[in-house]
Order: C-alpha cells, then structure tokens, then sequence
C-alpha cells in the first residue's frame, strides 16, 4: 500500500496524476492523506509523517511531495523505517522519524525526468516498483548522517519551567507543542501559566469536551504531544500561535 | 465497504489515520463522504447521511466522526439501518434517518481508548470489524428511543403557508429547506413569495439553468427537497441564510 | 477504472455519491481527481482532462461533471479518445483533446434521471457499464464536428512577439499559458520580457527552486506548457493574472 501526502493542493490535478502513474504500475492500493499542506510547508510533511506510520500496515509506503527544491541539488530518498518506508525529498521530512531509519538510499534521478515534477517522475515509480514487490533500482545507498532534520530544539526543562516548540496548528486551532506525554505529568483539573503573547492560566484536562465553553485547557492529545486548546474555540487564535514559536509552560 | 465523514479538515491526516486502522483490518475498500464538514456541525452530517445511503450497496458501513462531545458522556452507537449501518457518536447525526433504524448497539469503551480520538480506537474498529464479517464484541443492545436528534420541526402548513427551515447551504450556495418534494406541488413557471430576510418572488423551475442569470429560483433538488436557489448566483448569499433559520414560503 | 472530475466541492457528499453509484454496479476502482474546481469553470476541467490521460491505463474512463447546463438542450456525451474514455456533458470540457477524439456518441437521458444531477444519474451509470466491461446502451454516434470547444485562439508568432492566452493558474501562483514548449525555444538563464499588465522582466530557467527568492521566472513545466512563475511567491497576484486573458512574449 502506498500513501500519498503532498503540498499540491487538492484543487489540482497534480496528485491525480501520482494516483495515475501508480495504477499503471499495478492493481495497488493508495490513501491520500492530504494535498493540502500549506505550500512547501515541511514541518507539517515531517509531523504527518511521525503520526501516520504506526496506523498503517507494517509494509506501507509513504510518499511525500513536500518539495520547493525540486530539480536543485537537494537528493531524493527512499528510506526503510523501522515500519515501513519514506519515498520522498530529503528535505527535512524525516526530521521526527530520523531515529527509527534502518538504511538510506539516494534516489539516482533518471535523465528523462522533468525538473519540476519528482513526484511523478522520481518518486512514485520507485513507490510503485517497491509496492510490486521489486526492489527498485538507481538507488545508492548513503549514510544516516545525512539526513536533513529541521532546527527544532527538544523540548527542556529550565528552572521551573519548560521551554518548547509549537510543532503543528491543526485545523480546529489546536496548538501542539513537541512536549511528548512522559516529559511531564498534571493532573486533570491542574492549573498551569503558559507563557506566550502574555502569561495565560490553563486548566489540565483529559478531553476537549470537558472545560467550559471558551476555556483554554491543555491536554495529551491522541498522539501523546501535549496540546493547548480551546473548548469549542480556536486556540490558536487566541494565542495568536504560529509554528516554529517558542513557548514556556510555567510548572507548578 | 466502509465510508467516512468527518469534521477533521482535508488539511489534517486524521481521516489518513483513520484508513490506515482500516486497511489494518484487511482488504476494505473505503470511500471518503467529506472530511471538510465546519468543525461541530452535526447538522451537516445528518443530511449526509440522509443523502448517502441509499446509493451505496446494501451492507455499506458509514463511519461519521463529527463528535464535539468526545471522551464525555455521549455514547457512541452502532446502528443497523434498513440499508447498511451507521457508526459514530449518538449525538444527532441519525437525525433523518430515526425510522429506517432496525436495531441500535452502545459501543463500550475499551479501556486502552485514547479519550479523544474515539474514530480512531472506537469507531473505525467497529466498522472494519463490521466490514471483515465479524460481529464487533462490546455492543450493548439498547432502545431507539435512545437516539439523540437534533430540534428541527417538520415543516407545518399554516394558514396559506408553509413554514420549514433551512437544514444545508451547499457549495453552489444552494439554499436546502426540509420540504419534501411530496409536500406541496408546484408549477414550472408558477411565482412563489418567499418570506425570510423580506419578501422575494422566486420562480419555480425545473432545473439550474433554465432561469435567468441571477434570477432566485425554487426547485426539487436531486435528493427530493424544495431548495432555493440562482442561475449562476448564489442564493444564500443574497438571502443572508443561516442554516437552522425558519423560513416562510407563501402558497398561491 | 474511473477517474471523477467535478465542482461540486469537497466539503459536499455529491462526489461520494457518484462512488456509492459507481460501486453498486461491481468491484470498479475510482480514482478521484478533484472536486474542488470553482463553480462551473469548464476551462480549469479542459486543462486537467489534457493532462491527466496520459498518466492513467490506457483504458480508464474519466468522468467529469462541471455542468452548468445540466438539464437543459446541452448533451451529454461518451467520447473514445486514443487513450482512454470521456464522459460528460458536451460543453467544452473537451476543448484540448478534441484532435484525440476517435468516436463519440450521445448519451440519452433515461426517463427518470433527475433534471438537476446527470453526473449521479446519467454519466456514472455510462462509466460504470463501461468499466464492467460492457457497451452502455442509449448512446447515438455523433459527428466529431459536434464537439463544443472553448474559444481561446492557438498562441500566435505576430512579428517579433508570442500572442498567447493564461489557461491555468495553479495553486502555487503558476501561471500557465497554451504556449507548448515546441513553439519556442529559449536558454536557461535568457532573460524574456512579458508585457501584461505591465512590462515585466522574466529569466528563463529550468526548475523553480533556481531563481532568487521573488524572482519572476519562465520556464517549461511538467506538462510541457510555457509557465511563469516566482520562486517561493505568487506570480499570479504579482501579475494580477485572471485566466482568459491573452499576453504578449517579446522574443529577444
């Protein structure tokens, strides 16, 4: 099985086109997991990437067309995980999952592709030909040094405090930072100061139906990162969050 | 085969998640409704699946996940339907479809569920479940009375009117009521006064094009609702309708 | 296989419908392309029918309902192409492929089609009997000279300047001419001037990511069309680009 996530908006016809190409290869099966990532917006690509993989079958393939330097020095890859693989630009897509890689291999580009478009060209023949059962071939194997991670620092713990990251803003305003869920333990109904545009009184829930309407709660979402966000409301609005922003949740 | 709608934006990977828990299961073939139903609106997905079911093969499996209530106390429910099943939160979405319901099941939490994820660990497994020939364990048989709907009045003859509301403005901004095409007879041609937001004079037609450019138009829509409508215009704007409104349609 | 091209948006269930339709008649794999082409654009429709037959089996039928006529004296056709099958309504959508075209036939509507949803009712009941293997019945062969195309003139040489006309502009801000990319032949790095709105200097280049950042570009793009485009930025709001409107290429 091959899944398909790219910035190629799905008002276009780009991602169509990857279905096209893969169907030619054979009788295999696809699921889009979006084409609407903000245009060359990586991050979002690497923190899809680290959620999808446990909830698909061991041997699926996961492309990624997250690509603004197509055509330029940066390598395409095809990387075998720990569960399944990584077809994709070696751009920084692989910046949460660099520690379950087992081998890396650049993808040789072939001489009649287009420069613009590896999805369709590079990429997805090489998903194709995996998903057949043949392992494909004008790959070079290169060490795990290389690849590219984006600059985000693990969360720490400074004084009473923890300093992290907003690593995504999904699309009910929810913020999620890249504090996992064994960094730091509250308890339901705690309250906690989040320091960001001003200092903000949070209260530990355990789901979002549970504060009142209005209340900005924090919570270990369903992918065990911790998570502020607004019962009913847009957090993110709020907050007036953007990702890659630092932010320090005061302990108590 | 199972298919999915959901709230959780095209923009995100849940609904991905989602199908890969599925294809988990086995070799099930999965349709995606929408996943860019606005955040909450239960209403929305109500008068989907209303629309769907009957054209999808008799043992169809429709997984909704529109669930402000998550990890609360709303139940999540399987519902045999006279036409394929329904699982999701007990929350509305069975609104229009209350008669064809033969036999509802609560579905009991497992205990290792995320609180706020219930798609992915209550009701997609149910459903694949359901779709691999096996009846799900953890169903407790209870009453149709048990099934939430949302408050919306039939529409009602009163005097020479008819007094309905507005359940979907679709994309076209198309504007839906909740009269069906056997509650009242009109003429292609005739003039009909609609009372909402002022006095307009609407012209019963037969299909989109046949008005003029900007003209407001009534018609039977596919799915056998009066809908208000304009050629080439959209209706809902230049009515100001809000889903939920009364609206007042004069009889000749 | 079938491929489904609509504007009915993705937040609707119409597209699903078409799916259910399409899976009641057998075990038929359907690729959706897009759903999210602005109301009634039949030129977006023309430029991804153009560029999508090429990628899919040579035997898959794409269906594509951007239908603003739908009901009324507009037909509704089956066309055979080289590669591949149409089936939709006779408006236009046709306008690129018309010269690949071998036989096409209309499609008469069954009596108890809806007025208003021949996509549901007339054209993926055709796609289905067709990908079941079997010749759907109601069609009458029709000259090709009936085929409806858009009226967007072929790029012209006049003196020393290239006429041509914005078929496309994507979801990246490319914006896209009918200028194929064997009527002229520029070198990387050339520096071209395009007068619209404006005269505006572009330097021609092989991929996007080689210009500066804001850099206005030309080049060739996967589909073989003379694009203009900006590094990381929109050209299309750079240029106050709107689809129909005809440029001028001054050749050095």
């Amino acid at each position: 099985m091959i899944t398909i996530t790219t910035d190629f908006s799905s008002r276009e016809h780009y991602a169509g086109v990857l279905k096209g190409v893969i169907k030619s290869y054979g009788d295999i099966d696809v699921v889009d997991i979006t084409h609407d990532i903000d245009p060359f917006d990586i991050l979002h690509g690497a923190y899809i990437l680290l959620n999808i993989i446990g909830y698909f079958p061991p041997d699926t393939i996961h492309v990624m067309v997250i690509d603004p330097g197509v055509g330029t020095s940066r390598k395409g890859v095809l990387a075998r995980l720990e569960r399944g693989y990584f077809v994709g630009p070696n751009n920084g897509l692989l910046t949460f999952v660099r520690d379950m890689v087992r081998d890396i291999y650049e993808i040789i580009v072939p001489s009649d592709a287009s420069r613009t478009f590896h999805g369709r060209d590079v990429f997805v023949p090489v998903a194709a030909k995996l998903a057949m059962g043949k392992w494909p071939e004008n790959l070079k194997k290169i060490s795990k040094d290389s690849i590219i991670s984006l600059n985000i620092r693990p969360p720490q713990l400074v004084k009473n405090a923890i300093m992290a990251t907003i690593i995504h803003i999904d699309s009910f305003g929810n913020v999620i930072t890249n504090i996992p869920d064994n960094f730091v333990k509250f308890t339901p109904g705690e309250e906690i100061f989040l320091n960001y545009h001003g200092i903000h009184k949070c209260i530990f829930r355990e789901t979002y139906g549970e504060g009142k309407e209005g209340e900005l709660i924090m919570l270990i979402n369903s992918e065990n990162f911790l998570e502020i966000s607004m019962n009913k409301g847009r957090a993110s609005n709020f907050l007036k969050a953007n990702k890659m922003d630092e932010i320090m949740i005061e302990l108590p």
